[in-house]
């Protein structure tokens, strides 16, 4: 039994810095990198790709909506299929080529914030996803949700997925994440977050916060690295996971 | 005898145009596309490539710095090779992936405004500039003019020219561009840029203001589309070059 | 009888202009311009407000969301009132200051495209709007559509209004203009557009396509030059309206 | 006696903060604000405010250059006096209309990064920032290098001056910062930093390394939090301060 873990880097723009990359990389072993339009540049892609490849981490891109003082966290209302076609494209190819200025292969593709919400819901913008993809980088794997729309997405294209869950947040029945407006959406408990990511992984299912369970291959876990207390939890999981007997290593290793 | 025609397109970004493209491409065989830094961004470079291809013209990056409001056009001073080579690589592997969307092959790079001043100046700004070429797109052709830093960086890198001359400017005794700030840079009268530029394709030979020539293969002729004027220098150039039974054709064609 | 003639100006970015300001200017009496966030930068706005004081017209500040490359069309989904207020103060806090450079005194604010119809709709927002407006510029004039949320936040602040109505859109029953996705939402007969103007500045009402009448003083007409069809427009109502004996003038003048 | 202490606040942007800008506020007496130029966005810019109010420090606008991914440090080769004229008032004003919505008033305003040090060196660009200051807010006061070009600017277009220095920077033969690119410019013991600042304090004078002197009315020492150290350099120096018998206080306190 083997699992990747997952994390968001490189989300700093310009001077600033989001979160503390290398001690994320101490602990992961996939590195989602923002692409330059929510957060990431192309001097802080270049170094956290570098970083990445010397600590032994994959990297991916991590395509989000044209959008720096939000983040990209704000949804694009009629935000088109094509014009997603285009911002996925133009973010992958771009990333992709500063992997081969770094010396270390793209491995995978990931949605941001509201551009992965939208996508994650509606079939037609996950679709769009999968062909800027595609033309960026054909073959490329896509990380997405099971049970996701991009999954399905992903399917119809013909590229390889990675599925990932996460260890600190709750399922809802159709096995979305809970949202955060609701109680008990987060688990602030370490030991508790462990306990559900070993779970999933040994026996491939989600169970949701109901007890309703879904079967679903899990490649990967999302882990956070924005405070302490996330950088603590990720480190727990990953111990724990160890001590479960499940060695984590990165999605694409042998 | 034949020589291929190229000029800046795709110079708006959101809900702004610059130049008539379509007009312009009724004359030029080769379009520099603006890349998303100093103008571009993915819609209208998409767009400019889908048109570009329905009117047989050929499509090139035309990457510049990151400087909207400056329109890439301001030198910045300190620059590093490696932050070039980065910028070149994103805008590089952007570029081809929006081609790849589009269905229409990227053919070469052009450099844009201050990083084309700086990089013809400077060879080691030029090796970076054919460093992020090479990254983004091994073996693509990179658009130089003849004799300077960046002629020389494509041959020590192994990259393909693409040797441009300008029909409505003259030359210095270097065979750079002399100086807007200096009387006579600018060709106004269209016959005098017409003959100029038969004479430099026919001969293979650069001639400077004062009479000096230098012996170049030439390529391609750039024209601007920015003014009527410029627009109609351009026709009268492509009608010139054909009367004077030199082929106007993209320089990639058989 | 009389009425001013208001257009939005000054919305171009850096090298990128919109419209014909220059030919607004020879008919308009009052230009709104943009202040930075969706288009118009620092010096754009000098030159806009210095080309108003020499033709005479007005200058209102024109502010929008933080929005380049989607020119503030695009709605900001959860925006907080407070962010609304701080956007606001700030843009028209900037613009009196380049007012007082160009030596012609700001006279009213109007919000711009999503953020506009945002606060048309909903008075918690007009009323961020207003408190904004009031920090900058206590006692500044707010234009508005009448009956809109931003008419009843102005009364509720104490702002002075400035009731503006388009001549080339038609009404719905609620007196909001009828959505551009409707047929009959606009206008194209200039004639019809002339009529439509007179009778609502004679009467003092507003007609809706169906025929129903709301009073409402009316103190400006607002029109396009987006388009030469757009400017042709806005001349012949002009001309229409000083035809039918109502004096097109600034809305502050004496 | 008395001096006070300034700092660099607000300096992040959208999601980004830099600096422990509220630790800060716990030993400096003034903040200066960045404007939304390089760094500073109309939330962090009220919320700044709005801290600095809480903790009694004087609060005035930081502008900067248009460039954000530089953070404002790079040179604008060529940029006119009239530009530099434009982005002060719009940046001041835009500042003074967010203090309105804060409740707590604008005291002054300093410059920021490759803006300050091409102001500082050059009267005609010195005096343009000087006329943006008196545009946007007549009699504001004008925070300047004892000796800079900025002083003798302000002197001529009649801004009262704040006049700072740095403890922790030493000084050539001119009474300008020694470059960061020579050794010993920077003087990174606390106790050599605070023995600087109490000797100009009490003598009214700027000593350069060489030992020459100039005297100088000092009314605001600048200090940096944007580092562990910086922050504990900072707190030895308001200590050092007090203990020397130098009452440490807003500069326009009574």
């Amino acid at each position: 039994m083997r699992v990747d873990l997952n994390s968001d880097l490189g989300e700093g723009f310009g001077p600033w810095r989001m979160g503390d990359d290398d001690a994320l990389l101490d602990i992961v072993t996939t590195a989602n990198i923002a692409c330059g339009f929510h957060a990431g540049d192309p001097q802080i892609m270049r170094r956290t790709i570098a970083t990445a490849r010397r600590k032994g981490a994959a990297v991916g891109a991590h395509p989000g909506f044209y959008d720096l003082i939000g983040f990209g966290r704000r949804r694009l209302p009629g935000v088109s299929a094509e014009e997603i076609e285009n911002l996925i494209a133009y973010q992958v190819g771009a990333f992709q080529a500063i992997c081969a200025l770094a010396g270390h292969p793209m491995t995978h593709v990931k949605t941001h914030g509201a551009l992965g919400n939208m996508c994650a819901e509606d079939i037609e913008l996950a679709l769009a996803v999968g062909r800027g993809i595609k033309a960026a980088s054909p073959g490329m794997a896509f990380m997405v949700m099971p049970a996701a729309a991009t999954e399905q997405a992903a399917a119809q294209i013909g590229l390889p997925v990675i599925r990932e869950v996460y260890a600190d947040r709750t399922y809802d029945d159709a096995f979305n994440l809970t949202s955060r407006s609701q109680p008990g959406a987060v688990i602030d408990d370490p030991q508790t977050a462990v306990r559900q990511a070993v779970r999933m992984i040994r026996k491939s299912e989600i169970t949701a916060a109901s007890g309703r369970t879904m079967a679903a291959r899990i490649d990967s876990i999302c882990v956070h690295g924005d405070s302490a207390a996330a950088l603590e939890i990720s480190r727990k999981l990953r111990a724990g996971l160890e001590q479960a007997g499940i060695r984590v290593a990165p999605h694409n290793a042998a």
